[in-house]
Formats: structure tokens, sequence, C-alpha cells
């Protein structure tokens, strides 16, 4: 009865379900790892935005009420999964086991992945088994509101199509048996099918289509994305402002990006490395305002394993045309940097769908390398934007 | 006529001195190099804050409406030390002579600023002549204003005496024939006293004390500092946020600074040195929030010449106390960095002077590595709030 | 009066030409600019190996007998190219002014380059043109001997064909009209049958052919190659030791090569870059003796021009198999780099030519990225047995 | 049978004594734990100079025929030490426990270090003391001979006196009860003294004085040092011969050395940094042959741990004068790279005692950042004179 708070009328509190596919994934396991940690108070919320203020006092779902699932074609355990992470130095090592009943939990909501028909023939088909598995879920446990994250491997871009454009040309092409959407945005029709809200933490195509903007709309769910930003765009998109702000005029800002572990080498793909490239690339012109030569590479060195480096050089311009330049490199753990942010996303989109937000939720751009339905890169303001947006749906 | 602005009914538009103390030295010379080729279309405003929107809109004194004079212990002339700075790669080769005619007349307003009594037994009479010179070079021009702006080398900390802390105690030591100021407190001391605004580019003692303070306020003139933001605390000042703002705990950031030529012999003598790395130290805590292990060190390899290089490597934690860290690598032309926010200053302050305003400017907080009145080091933030300040004197 | 070297009773010594393949390019126009401006002696050999003991003790011809000429397709002139480098840093700014007349002699003897038939049906004119002009330089100048260096852009690695693995093949196929030989090769080819020398500078396949081994054989003749090395493999030479000496174990080795100018875009080309890449690869592995993952990547940054900028991150284990690291970042000028060591494989070339060597001077692995004849990659090695051989030469 | 080696017919082959000065320090904990790995074949010899060839076929003691003890002052057992540093990352996490019982045995043969008279006025029982602690060691254990190895805390730099010149002037000095000899030289003193090597690890005085080569001389038993060379100087000694062998000009040299935990805490005094700064500030200008600007700087950042980073910023020229830089940066774990060096050294001393060798080891140089009776710091040719040299001794 303390506090007075949400609680006392609501004896039992909101569940939410958070269905990740790519369930058994370094970032998945870490993230599930790191709830089941946070709600046991065993550590700090390091890196996870929403137990920062001011978004800490908002009502968003609890980090215990929430349920997870998702889809995985893997079969290794979400315990051996988090036991190899371990040792790789990503998780504490004595962690896994702490909270092998909520991994164990998890484990059992996790469905195979492989549901997309291997001909493509039958897309709806797909759909709709997918939408099953999540349907199920949610009755399953009683859940309030189910948000679905794509944290699976970059997929390559997709082939445009008339049909990606208007919601009532897609079901017919659909139905028709035509294999046009790329795998993430069956999941992401499906989700939004079934009334689930969906986060795209991939570059790949996921929600990023209108007829799929207009099916959000129809089913009144929301969606956000695209590439959570955790590295090196991160870092751009915290430097390039100060560039902008001093009137230093950049010529220009290559950035390197190396890879290790199961991300990279999905990405030492040409094509799939091409979405990524794509997805990273209009940072520094969007935030600086003007065309500069700002080539993205990503590169794989197998060794790196759950780490990532890059390594980016600034050639500018100051006062009278004189260069300079500046190099950062970065080397961080990619599932320490992304788990926590799924989390923040999870709890913000579930939060928004409670209170009746539908389609692009623009104010996410905070966490994005692309995001929808803007160009604002720069952090701060980004931030900015979050916590106004938030705090306005607190007092709505 | 005078609220009439810069508008055709006014045919001889204000003129504002701009006093350097170390007139002569490669900022001071930059700025005035810069300023004219500025006034005469020569080159883009690059690094000129206040050309940038929504300054540029603001009535602030325009480039060719500044007179150019100073102290300096040097008697090297403009023309040469802008000839040097050129055979250095600081200036564009035939710059200097292109505007030797500007250089010349600034030239001709430099005064010896070997001004201080070497027994420090007369500090009112050292006050007294500065005062001298600066109202002399006001009513010889016909300015309409004068403000000066500190960009001599770096002293090292002032002893504290009590008489700093109230007007009426230091006018009485003073007059007494205490050297209790510094050489930077005596220029500031006459500035203010002369009814001339005073910006302090260094991280020397200036206005820094509240007799001086009382001072400014007493004599309506507006004052700014402290120590110019031009390199690795402009950076610390952009990074440091992002790691707030995503929640990732610093866990120690080092910071080390290695400078050439003029500013960095000063620097190698470790009083001075400390001046300086004090004025640098508290940028990463203030922005963070927490105590952070932050050391600053300044180094001198005199091979730099007119470079600074400096090297950054932060440590820090992500989710569930994963360790990782960044480094950077900045590689600037300290003049071609310092110069044009010499001339925003100037401009500014002046503006600022014009429109009523008086003792510390804290909207300005944005140039200085130490800021006056504030502790907000964001420099998004800092650069919303100077942007916001203006605007409203400008609808005031 | 042959052998009685430089001395006294020799009114007229040798003299040698140079014959660059690439001849108005930044690394051809910067070696005969310095050529002229040593043997004036306005500057320091900085940079020439040869220059230094013991090797400046030995009898190599003298800079200033040699005789600059060569082909290529660009027509600026030799002065232009060299006052647009010192424009752009790489050279003096008025030194190209001071040795306008040897330039202007150096491009008196440049010849049009296109001298490839372009439907590639008769590539036995091309040599035979190629030839011409090469005999008409060493007969019209009066030289003792020429050597043919190769500093053009990189080509595309060359389709293997099975008259490459001997001369009676090669001369046969050549003789029927097939075009079975890559330009560079052609050049190679050339040179060697008109009893020239040949350096290759570049990646590209020049003399690298059994073929063509045969031919500088049979015509007594000596060559040397291929791919300078400059930059990154020369540090990587120097670095990669030091791990193997103290049995720290590599685990990864990235490059990244960043290029600018003519090289760099030569390179933005995928089929080029794999040529370089390819012959950068090997350096690594080659010194510490087992397999390690070592990706080289180039990659194109128009902005650079003139310089290169390289980082490479080395992982790697020490005692009881702790994980370390290290990063280097290497911001080198191509031109000031290669040109020197162009001079020096003139030198040397020449002088073992004179010294009855014939075939690929294993000894000048020194100077490659990909040496003929070894896999001696270690930089304190390579230099010991390039003075070993020199001074056996000079005593033989 | 075969080879006659040192097995079937010598029944006990002969045990060699290792006496580490500051035996529960980090590289002394790691070197003890390292060799029991070692001797047990559970790990491979990475970081081992000794291990690799052609040393590895030298007949030097083997690992498992070490016996270790010391002097320390902390009393935290060896197994709680390696327990700390498994930790830390230094050591894997199980393999404290698996050679606890090599732990144990050390232990039990550690003296507490604070031997030395606080009042400093008897310095001949100080000897006289550590001398009866390491015959002891060597008649309880039947060992063949010991090596004492300091491995403990920089000291400042001594003061110079006059009796360090000869033996004579010195034992007179000692008997006075002058405390003329800092601690680390009274170890050496005693070691020497009872017919034990001594091998100087750390950049205190040690044997540096002239009156204890003479020592080392009349007892017939060798020594070595000074500092090993582990991390930044390492890299220097083999990239400062690329710049020579290439005859590219070094215009400055700036070597930044960050150190956390206990010797970075050490360091942290002024005195003792600068007795490491001196040690390794001669390498640059020794391999270069020139005079060139090097300062190399310290400093302390408690949360790096037993982590060291350094940061060198190097300037240089090449042609026609034109300016490069590079810059590397080393993240190295000292222990990881101290401890192989420290039973390298052990092996070899004690070799070298054993075939007959006295004063100072100058074919060491190999492993030391300051060594003793050369300039030579090329690291190939160090270790070739290295490898020469145990091959002679091998053949003598």
């Amino acid at each position: 009865m303390e506090d007075n708070g949400r609680v006392v009328s609501d004896p039992a509190p909101e569940r939410v379900g958070v269905w990740l596919i790519g369930a058994r994934g370094s970032v998945a396991t870490t993230a599930i790892v790191g709830a089941a940690a946070l709600a046991r108070g065993l550590v700090r919320p390091t890196g996870v935005v929403s137990a920062t203020e001011p978004l800490a006092s908002a009502s968003l779902p609890d980090l215990d009420h929430l349920v997870f699932g998702g889809h995985e074609v893997a079969d290794t355990s979400l315990l051996k999964k988090a036991e190899l992470l371990a040792d790789e130095g990503v998780l504490p090592l004595t962690l896994p086991a702490t909270v092998a009943d909520e991994l164990a939990e998890a484990d059992a909501n996790i469905r195979p992945g492989a549901t997309v028909d291997p001909t493509g023939k039958r897309p709806m088909e797909t759909i709709e088994r997918i939408g099953e598995d999540l349907r199920d879920f949610r009755s399953r446990h009683g859940l309030a509101r189910v948000v679905v994250v794509n944290v699976s491997s970059t997929e390559a871009p997709a082939d445009p199509h008339p049909a990606h454009s208007d919601l009532t040309s897609l079901r017919e092409a659909l139905e028709s048996g035509h294999a046009i959407l790329p795998e993430s945005s069956l999941y992401a029709y499906a989700a939004l099918d079934a009334g689930c809200s969906f986060v795209d933490f991939t570059p790949s195509t996921g929600t990023r289509l209108p007829a799929l903007e207009e099916l959000a709309l129809e089913k009144n769910v929301p969606h956000a994305g695209r590439d959570g930003k955790t590295g090196e765009t991160l870092v751009k998109s915290a430097l390039a402002p100060m560039f902008s702000s001093r009137a230093l005029r950049v010529r220009s800002w290559l950035g390197v990006n190396v890879l290790g572990g199961g991300d990279g080498e999905a990405l030492s793909e040409p094509d799939r490395r091409r979405g990524k490239e794509e997805s990273k690339g209009q940072v520094v012109e969007d935030v600086l305002g003007y065309g500069v030569e700002s080539p993205v590479r990503i590169d794989y060195v197998r060794d790196l394993g759950e780490w990532k480096t890059a390594w980016d050089r600034i050639s500018f311009e100051g006062f009278l045309g004189t260069r300079m330049n500046m190099h950062f490199i970065w080397e961080g753990c990619d599932s320490a940097l992304a788990a926590p942010l799924v989390l923040d996303l999870a709890r913000l989109t579930s939060y928004a769908h409670a209170r009746g937000q539908k389609g692009a939720l623009v104010p996410l751009a905070f966490f994005f390398k692309d995001p929808a339905g803007t160009r604002e890169h720069n952090l701060d303001r980004q931030l900015a934007e979050l916590c106004a947006w938030v705090m306005g749906l607190e007092d709505g």
C-alpha cells in the first residue's frame, strides 16, 4: 500500500510480453539475463536509459513484469548460450547459473524460427503461423500486450516491389502467393496483424514499407526502428554536432567498423553488409546539413568474437581553411550496449501502445541509426525529444 | 538615432574597439588577419560561430566595424608575425601581404605591454596607465565601445587574498601598494574601471574574483570567461554527454594534451601548467554528475610548433558491468580554432554591453573550458542557451 | 677505362638512364625534382637509403649522372605537376621553379604512353614500339645503361595463361597476336628485350612470370620488384618481428589502408584493389611463421589527396593466454616515401647490371611488399642482406 | 640414453633457486603460477623467449627444476594473490587452484622483506641478514645455484656517493655504518656476496654501481639488468630502427605511459617516476644516432589495475623535408608480459653462472630498457646477439 502508487487497487499488475526474433542470439540472451538480474536487484541498471530520470519516473512497465519469448532457429538453450557469453567476458561469470530459472522460463516460450516456407510460395501461411505463435504466447501468459523485437541477423536489402506501397496491393500479392516480402517484413506483418507492436533493432526492412505503416495504423499499433545505435554511429551522432556548432567544416569522415562473431559473419556477405552500410551512411550529412565524403565500411575479423572495434578519421577545416584532423577508436561489446536498449525499447513501445499511440514512433529516434520519420541525428536533441514525448504521454 | 541600428539613415555606423592583451601573439594575429580577410570577402567564415544562424541574423557589430589594438611585449610587427604563421601553415601563404594595410593599422594601435611595475609596489599606477591606453584608443578612433580580450600566455594561479572578496577592500589594498593582483587581473580591473568589457580567453585569474565582479556591476560593464574551449575540452564537452545520455558509466577518463610553440613553452613551467590543468579538469565530472578519475595532463613538445595534439582514453562500463574503452586523438591548430572564437566573443560581448548587460555573461559558457556562473558543460545545451539569450536580447 | 670507376682520370663518367612508366605521376615527378635538388646540393637526402652508410660508400651511379625519361599518357608538364604537388604540401613551395631546367630536360624525354594497341591484336608491335623508345633514349644521350621503373597505376591482376610459363611459348603466342600479357608485362618484356633492367614499383604483374625471368637471364639483365614498401606494410615488417622475437602469439592483425588522389582512385576499382590487397597480405604470416587472421583492406577517400592513412589493430596473447592489443595510425605522404626509394632502386639495379647481375635481384627485398624470390619480410634482416650483397659486389 | 642428455644416467638433475625480491607482487606471482602450469604441461609457453628456437635447444635449466622463494613485505598468500589476479583477467580463472600445491611450496620459502634497518645505521647487518636467507634457501633445498631477481617497486634514484666507485671504499663506508646504498643495492650486494647471480628487472640502482661490478667479478658471479622491456619501450626498440633503416628523420617522439595498480601507484611519486622516465629516455636517440626531442611521460590511472596503456606520437620527415606522423596505442597486461621474461632471465643467468660467466651479462640487453654495457637498442640485433652468445656457451 506504500506510496499510494499505481498499485493499491490493482492486485495483479499488467504483464507485458517481449517476443524476440533471434531469441537465443547474443543480444537477446544478454537482455533476458540482464532483465532477470535487474528484477532481482543483483546489478545496477548501467546502460538502461529508461532507468534514468526523467524516464525512470514515468509509468513504464516494470522489468519484473516482462515475460520473454521468441522465435529462434538455434536450439542451444538460453542457459548454455549465457554461459558461452560469460566465457567471452560479456556476462559476469556466475550470473547465468544465478538466473537459470528465469532462463528456463523464457526458453519454454521460444518457438522454432524456421517458419518461412522454403519455396516462398505461401507467404500468408507463414504470416499466419507467426501470428498464431504470438497469440498463443499472449493468451497463455495473460499478457496485456506483446511487443515483437527483431534482434536477428541483418538481411540483404529487399528488392523494391510496387505492392509495397499500399496495403491493399500488398495483401493481394501475398494472397496470390507472391514472395515479395523479406523475412523481417513477414514477421512485422504478422506482429502488426496480431495487434502486437514491433521494434526493428536491425537494418532489415521490417516495417519500413508504406503498406506496413498503413497496417500499423489500421490495427492501432505502434512500431519503431531501425538499427540500434550502439557504437560508432552513436559516437558520430554526439560528435558531428560539435563540428556543426563550432562552424568547423568537415571535409571527410571515414568510419571503419570491425565486427566479430555471429553478426560479423553475416555481414561478411557483401549484400547484407550493403544494408548495414546504407543505414549508417546518412548520419554525418544529416547532422551537418551539407554534402560530405563520409564512407562507412564494415569489416569482419572473426577473432573479435562478441566485440566490435571502430576507427573513424575526420578531416576538417578551421579558420581561414586550415586543415586539421581527429581520430577515434572504439572498443565495444555489442551485446553490453545493445541489450539494455532492447529493454528500453520494449518498455517504451509497450507504454506507447498502452497510451494509444500508433504508427511509427518518431520520438524513439534516439535509439536508432536510421530512425523512422525524421532526419534528426543529433543525440542531445533526440534525447530531449524522447523525454518530452514521454512526459507528454504521462501527463496526457 | 541610437536605436536605428545599421540602417540607411545612419551614415556612420558605430565602430567597436577590440583591445587584445598579447596583441602580436599567434591567436591575436590570426584573428586580425582573419577579420580583415572576412571583411574583404576573401574567405569563408569557417569556425566563426557568430556567422551561423541564428546568430548571423542578430545585430552584432560587423567585422568591418571592428578596430584592433592592444598591449604586447614583443615588437615583431604583425605583418612579420603573420608571415611566420603562414610559413607554419596556420595562414594561407599570400594572405598576410594581401591584408598588410589592415595589419599596419592595428600595429599602430599596439602599446608596450610591460606596464606592470617590476617592484609590484604601485599597482594603482599600473592600472591607471592601462586605463589611459584604453581611453586614448577609444577617443582617438571615436569608438562606441571597447572590449578587452586577454589572449596572452597563461599565468601561474594567483595566491588567494582576503581583499579579493570585496571591492572596497581590494581598492584599499591596491592604493596601499599591496601587489595582490596577478597581471591578468590588473588588466581586468583597468578595463572594467575604464568602462570596457573584458573577455578572458586564458585560464588566468582575470575577472574571476568577487571584487572584480562587483566592479563590473558598479561600472555597468559585462565580462566573460574563461579559457577558450578549442580542442580536447571541446571534444569532451560533446562526448561526455553521450555516455551520460546512454547511462553508460565512465570509470576513468585520461586526457593528455601536447602543446608546441609559445603557449606550450609557457606551460612547461609547472605552476602555469597547474592553472591550465585545473581549468580543464571539471568538465567530465560536471557533465556526468558523479565522481570519476579524470586526470588532465599537459605536455610540451617544441617540435609541434603552432599545433596541438591530444590523446584521451576513456574507460567505461555497459550493461552488467562489462568494461569497454574508447580513445580519441586530436590534431588541431590552436590559432585556427581560437581566433574565430575571439572574434565571436568580441562581437557578442560588445553587443551585450550595448544592450545594457553587466557582470558575468553566463550564456557565453559555450566558448569556455571554465565558464563563469554555471557548471553546464554540455556543448549542445550551451549552444541552445547562447542562441536563446541572443534572440532574447534581439527582441528586447 | 671501364673499371676505373669515377676516378680523376675519367673525364666523362658514365651516365645512366632512368625510364619511368608513369613519368608525370606524383611519384615520378617527386623523384625527378628531388634528384635535381640533391644534385644541386639544395636539400638533405632524407629518405634516400643509398645515401646512408654503408651504401653511400659503394660506387653506385651518382644522382647527377642520372638522365630521366619515360612513358606517360597525361600531357601536363612536369613543372606544372610539380607545382600542383607543392600546393598540396608534397614539395617545398619554391623548389619546382628552382629546378625548372632539369624538369624541362626530363619532359623532353617523355614519350606518349598510350602505346598499347587498343584491339590488343598486335602485342609484338607494342613491344617493338616501346623498345624503340628505349633504344632511342639510350643512344641519343649516350647512356651506359637504362633502368625502366614502373611507377604507373596499379593494374587488375592478370588472367593466368599457359604461355606465361616459358619464353618459347610466350613468344609464339605474342607473335600469333594473342593479347595474353597485361600492359605492365608488355613494358617489362620490351625493357628486358632491349637490354634494359626493370623495376616494378607497383603490384602489377611486370616481370613476375617465369617466361620473363627466362628472358632476363637470356638477355643478361637484372630486374627487381614488386610493390614499393612505403607505409603500412613497412611498419608491419618492423613490428611483426617484435611479436615473434618475444614469443607473443598474434591472434589477428587487421590493416586498413586509406588512399586519396590518383592511386586511390585507381584502387577504388575492386579488381585493381584486389591486386594490391594480395601483394600486402602475406607479410604478417611470413614473418610470424604461422597462420593468422590478417585481412588487409584498401579504401579510397578522395579528400586525402596525396596522403595515405592507415590503421592497424593487432590482437595478441601473452603469458598464460592473456589477451592484449595494440593499434597504430600512420599518416604518410606517399610520394615523399616512394620517390627516394625509386632513386635507390634505379641506382642499385643499374649498379647490379653494371656488375653482371641478371635475373631477379633477391637482395632488394628490403624495398618491396611482395619481394621476388624470398619470403623474408623482417625489415632488419632485409637491410642486412642488402648491405652484405652490395659490399660483396663492391669487393668482387 | 639418446643424446647422452641430462636424463637416464643422471638420476637427480640440478635444481636452481629463483629468489624474488617482491615475491608476492603481481609479476612474481604470475611467474610462479606460470612456471608451475608450464611444468605440468597445462599451457603453451607463450611469451617465453627461452622456449623458442634456438634457445629451446640449449641446455638451460628446465622449468620444473626451478625452486622459488623470495623476500616480501606483504603477507597475503601467493594463492590469494593469484586469485586476485585471476579476477582481474591476468590469469585463467581456475589456474590458481590447480597449482595451489606449488604456490604453497613457494610461499613457505618467502621471508619478510622489511630487512632494512629503519635508522639506516647498520647496512652491513642488513646485508648479512639477506645473505643468511639466501644461503639458508640454497642449503635447505640443495640448490646448485641461486639467482636473485628484483621485481619489487621502483625506487627513487639514489644519490651519488664517491664510495660507489670502488669496492674497498664501499665496504669501508658500509662497515662504518654509512647508509649510502639504496635498498635494491643492499639486496644486490648481499646476493653477489653470497655467490648468487642477480637480475634487476626494475629501474632501481641494483648492481648499477662500479663497486658492485667489482664485487661480482671478485665473487665470480654474473648479473644482468636493468628494467624489463615489456611494453612501450619494446615497441620503440622495434620501430625506431625502421625510421633509421629508411633514412627517415625523426623530429620528435613523445611517449606517454599510463599505469594502474601497484606499480603505477609507486610511480605516482615524482621521484620514483623520474627514475623510470630516465631509464626509458635513451632508446630513441641511441637507435637513431642523433639528438631528437623524445620526452617520456609516466602517468597513473588507478582504474587501469594490472593493465598498462601507452600512446606514442612520432613526427618525422621524408623526402624533401615533407612532415608526416604516426601514433601507436598499446594496451598491455604488465604481468603477462613481464613474468615470462623473469623466467627467461632466471634460466639464462643461472646457465651463464654455471658456465663460468661473471660480471654484467651484456648479451641479455634484449630483455632490458636500460641494458648494462651497451647502447644497442635495436631489438632484432639484440636477439641475434643473445642467440649467438648462448650458442657460443653451448659449444664451449
